[in-house]
């Protein structure tokens, strides 16, 4: 059955907070917690009765969404690759519906956005139902919104309402259930053992409090901050998995401290961006090993001599040290496929406390509606 | 079969040009041109001589390249799945060869290289014939390239030696060898009749004609430029087939100009980027229809009050006239599926000019190699 939010009376208080924005951040244990509070174990009727059914019929995935949810599709992407073995396409919702795809009636259409209202979310899930497809599913974090009224299926995240413009909680328990997704059509289509997906959900149950061990390193962040608080520009590097966190977490300080920061796959670097790596341009590396972090840093060489430098959110496993030129955070333990769940949470931190130092306006920032119902 | 480069004896001589990269992208009439000539028909024999069994073989298309040959896949997917009607995917290949996917072997493994040595991308072909790929086909300027002996087909542009650092005459080549292996698919798979096909090959072999046209807009370039040449910011807008084209345009005036420029598609302006919209961050955007247009003018209309500024590069339907904030540069013709050939000239052009007012070595930009040969 589709569940129903929670009314949480709290939500709109800040106290002890300055911004809600901030309070979202740390709310992010308990967001997920209770977006996982009902899970007893996986079954496709965590997605509605007749999940079963849709997802019998399926054989691939296309996820449509707009601005953040877009990134958290973006990681869906890589889980369901890997682990459930299920060909996935990742599609910008306004794109999808402008351009003339070739429908593949036998895929999950998989539609994400917070309020369930973004019109061009909305738009595009009716352009894929006008093209045939039947099967369709929503990450929402809104129980009585059209996108869930629209939908075959649903799984309604439980953050609890988000008032900063900047998404935070709404993104985290996004992908808790598209992992949740993950793992029911891994165990649909038999592609990881029973033991194995019971793994990969207890995992998952201990999410909040791996979020709470992240949180810590708030003190190391807001030394971060102290340099990008004098940043007009800034370069994300991530892969695989990370490189959609990378790309949230640009898309955080763009939204909320102006910073111009765009994110890249870590590999790129070398065909064009490297050019404007300059002391006035640091380069953020998410959750790097060290064979990525040896191949980067001979990238980094020739600019090295030009003041370029590297802050580093480097894994819990890498043995990368601080040195001249490379700013290293390690994260407190290693986490596997939910890695980029952790990873985002710093980002976070680095967007709220660079806006912080620089005296914007945290939770609305210029130009920008929480949920984008015009196109 | 395979064909063989010709070689220029003059593509080292400068004369008349001031840099290699104004030389090459006045070469562009010539270089598609040359890329074209021995093309009679459309038929599977344009990309070697067991192409027919290949292209019998295969249900999708997989194209796998690096920076600006990424973006020319990004722009054969719209026409893949417009015109051919078979469902594309495109990979950064430093992605692909790094993560765990899900093979469909029945796909065409597209792999696009100016020099065919792209360490990147030469890994992301064996991997993907590791994992069981045996349809591969390349679109490389160097027929006598690693990439060319290790794909079952090729296409062999003939844009001619490429000096510029940035790509030009190879991107748009490439487009040109992608728009004939779209032709091709659609006649195998019957999805275009073949008077449309003979219709779209007709328009093709008028590009070289319509480039030269869209080359005399240099001078509304340099009057663009002028301001460009203040600017450390940029954003780049597309949508469909011209989304990629605003990517490509974005690199041009990073690798070259050294301005933090940055694309995205037209939609999403509204779920981010838009709070870094100042006078300071001129908005380029390209190939709008007039809705588009009008969807943008009205997401801009709170910004115009701190000065923000579109820059259209306007197709030749549209009624869009300069005004106060909107500064446009109409298309000489409407090009249809070809457009974004056309309209990435301006772009090289506005890159060139703006990098030669501020002075950088446009040939050699600073931190970057020609052909990426190291990962």
């Amino acid at each position: 059955p589709v569940q129903t939010v929670q009314a949480f009376a709290a939500a709109a208080e800040l106290e002890p907070y300055q911004h809600y924005m901030q309070k979202e951040i740390f709310e992010q244990p308990r967001a997920l917690a209770d977006t996982l509070t009902d899970v007893l174990e996986i079954s496709p009727e965590l997605f509605g009765d007749a999940a079963h059914r849709h997802f019998n019929d399926i054989d691939s995935v296309l996820i449509l969404a707009c601005g953040t949810s877009y990134y958290s599709g973006l990681v869906a992407k890589y889980w369901l690759e890997a682990i459930a073995k299920i060909p996935t396409q990742v599609e910008i919702a306004s794109e999808y519906r402008y351009r003339e795809s070739v429908p593949t009636t036998k895929a999950l259409v998989v539609v994400i956005s917070q309020s369930g209202e973004t019109a061009d979310t909305l738009a595009a899930l009716r352009h894929a139902k006008s093209l045939g497809h039947v099967h369709t599913l929503t990450v929402c974090n809104v129980a009585t919104s059209t996108m869930v009224r629209e939908c075959a299926l649903a799984y309604i995240t439980r953050a609890g309402v988000e008032i900063g413009v900047a998404s935070t909680k709404a993104f985290t328990t996004q992908l808790a259930g598209l992992y949740l997704l993950t793992l029911a059509l891994a165990q649909n289509k038999h592609t990881q053992s029973d033991e194995s997906i019971a793994q990969h959900l207890h995992s998952l149950r201990h999410i909040p409090a791996a979020v709470q061990a992240v949180l810590a390193l708030e003190p190391q962040i807001i030394s971060w901050a102290r340099s990008f608080i004098r940043m007009d520009n800034a370069l994300f590097l991530g892969r695989g998995a990370h490189y959609p966190i990378a790309l949230e977490g640009a898309l955080k300080l763009k939204e909320i401290s102006y910073i111009h920061a765009e994110a890249y796959p870590a590999g790129e670097l070398k065909h064009g961006p490297l050019a404007l790596v300059t002391s006035a341009m640091p380069v953020v590396v998410v959750a790097p090993n060290d064979a990525l972090l040896e191949k980067l840093k001979s990238n980094m060489q020739e600019v090295r001599a030009r003041g370029g430098v590297l802050y580093v959110l480097a894994d819990a496993h890498t043995s990368i040290e601080n040195s001249e030129g490379i700013h290293v955070i390690r994260m407190p333990e290693h986490y596997g496929a939910l890695s980029p769940i952790l990873h985002v949470i710093p980002l976070q931190l680095l967007a709220y406390h660079t806006a912080l130092g620089k005296g914007t306006d945290v939770d609305k920032p210029r130009n920008l509606a929480k949920s984008v119902t015009v196109e």
